[in-house]
């Protein structure tokens, strides 16, 4: 295995997919990988659900969109990972043999599928719809740094991204779907908000790819952002972005989240206090 | 007891305290109650150390300024709380019986000192100086809601915030003292950026009360804050505030953050997977 390169690009790539058009929605994937690679990326981001679309009528017509981790999205994804020798983390909706569906996220790399991660904190409808997940956000080692996935909801659990950050993340890569809310003038999205928080008081990269585009009347934020280990912006985050699909891209320096001091005498994760949080 | 009113007036008095000069800094807090109080707050938040400044040359300069929950400072604003009957949560340097020092805040109302809570979480120089404290953050039921009391660098820390939360508190007053550091241009201090996402996690207001003025070489965030449970602020951050004494004020409905849910199906505490958190 090559060395880890302390410096490497990634992207997300903010896209509106159609509800139920699995055949555009893989189109505008795969189109959009290959812009942010041309651009440099190592690591590509896009958003939950980007391979199903998200409001769905019920679990039935959610079924008929989801795909096992053998289908012919992930099977796209991996082809073009190889291709490219890139990372891909990217949102679908995942069927079992059973028929579970899960909202899931899958980290791919050259080498095929290293990780499919389900969404454990369901937001709102998708209670009705998915079994939650149960296991913690993975955590892999690839050759652009040691990579974490989960999905929108979960980041607003500080607990939940603790794990992935205490077994050594450096980048969290997290496709989402933020509805959007009214908030009052000129303030930043409290999701972006959470993001910043996260990633500074972990010292970790957090890169949050949304979506756009209006669908069966729900809107979205439309904030993707990479975020520093200080809790500052690299790139975005988004708003109102004119065009469907926004590429973002920053550089990131994986040494700044191997080294969790804040001062001569604090370190973010030795100054924990397990014991006392029970 | 009177019933809870739902809505009350909370600020920040955020202060230079001059380090060493007990009689100054005592007066100082004195009349930036009273000025407070005069403007409606029935809760008034002071800085970290504001009765006796935060730059200690070492231990001996602490011990020297430091008071017991029985000192003069608290009594002055005991007395205070009493006349104006209002809260009072402030910073002071504590002393043992045996001299232990403690980074702590009292929590003090009409009927005296209600809590001290000893600062856990310590900044850098204060590992030298203080005990770490060793008990969660309290939980006070007053006249004006249930609050709760903790210090500056424990924010940086979403497991301390989750215990008074999930305790019931409504309100969270941490002193604070953010010592100043570099930041991208237009960015939100990310002291700020934790708290207003603190804040929106558990859906209780936050009011951080920070201190302004250089001692010693060191210069301070000077972010005094008061958000939402929706983590929006309702008053500042302040930055940059010309003046050395800045009053914050906010009018907060206790209503919110009462109500933990945040759509049909989500609360944001009963959606937590503490099973799966360790």
């Amino acid at each position: 295995m090559k060395p880890t390169p302390t410096r490497i690009t990634v992207a997300c790539c903010q896209l509106a997919p159609r509800i139920g058009d699995l055949e555009h929605n893989r189109r505008q994937a795969l189109a959009a990988i290959r812009a942010a690679a041309r651009q440099g990326a190592q690591v590509v981001v896009l958003p939950e659900l980007v391979q199903s679309g998200y409001v769905f009528i019920d679990k039935a017509e959610a079924l008929s969109l989801a795909e096992t981790a053998h289908g012919e999205t992930l099977r796209q994804w991996s082809a073009l990972a190889t291709e490219l020798d890139i990372v891909i983390v990217g949102g679908f909706c995942e069927r079992t043999e059973r028929d579970e569906l899960y909202n899931s996220a899958a980290l791919i790399d050259a080498d095929g599928v290293q990780a499919v991660y389900r969404k454990t904190h369901l937001w709102n409808d998708e209670k009705r719809l998915f079994t939650p997940g149960n296991c913690p956000p993975p955590v892999v080692e690839t050759r652009f740094g040691r990579i974490a996935v989960m999905i929108c909801y979960d980041l607003e659990f500080p607990e939940w991204v603790r794990l992935p950050a205490l077994a050594g993340a450096e980048l969290l890569c997290a496709p989402v779907n933020w509805p959007d809310a009214p908030r009052p003038v000129g303030e930043r999205p409290a999701e972006v908000v959470r993001v910043q928080a996260n990633a500074s008081v972990n010292r970790l990269y957090i890169a949050a790819c949304d979506r756009s585009g209006t669908e069966r009347g729900v809107d979205w934020v439309g904030g993707s952002v990479i975020v520093d280990a200080n809790g500052y912006p690299l790139a975005g985050p988004l708003h109102d972005a004119p065009a469907e699909h926004t590429l973002l891209i920053a550089r990131l320096d994986l040494g700044e989240a191997r080294d969790k001091r804040i001062s001569a005498l604090n370190h973010v994760h030795q100054d924990r206090q397990p014991a006392l949080y029970d």
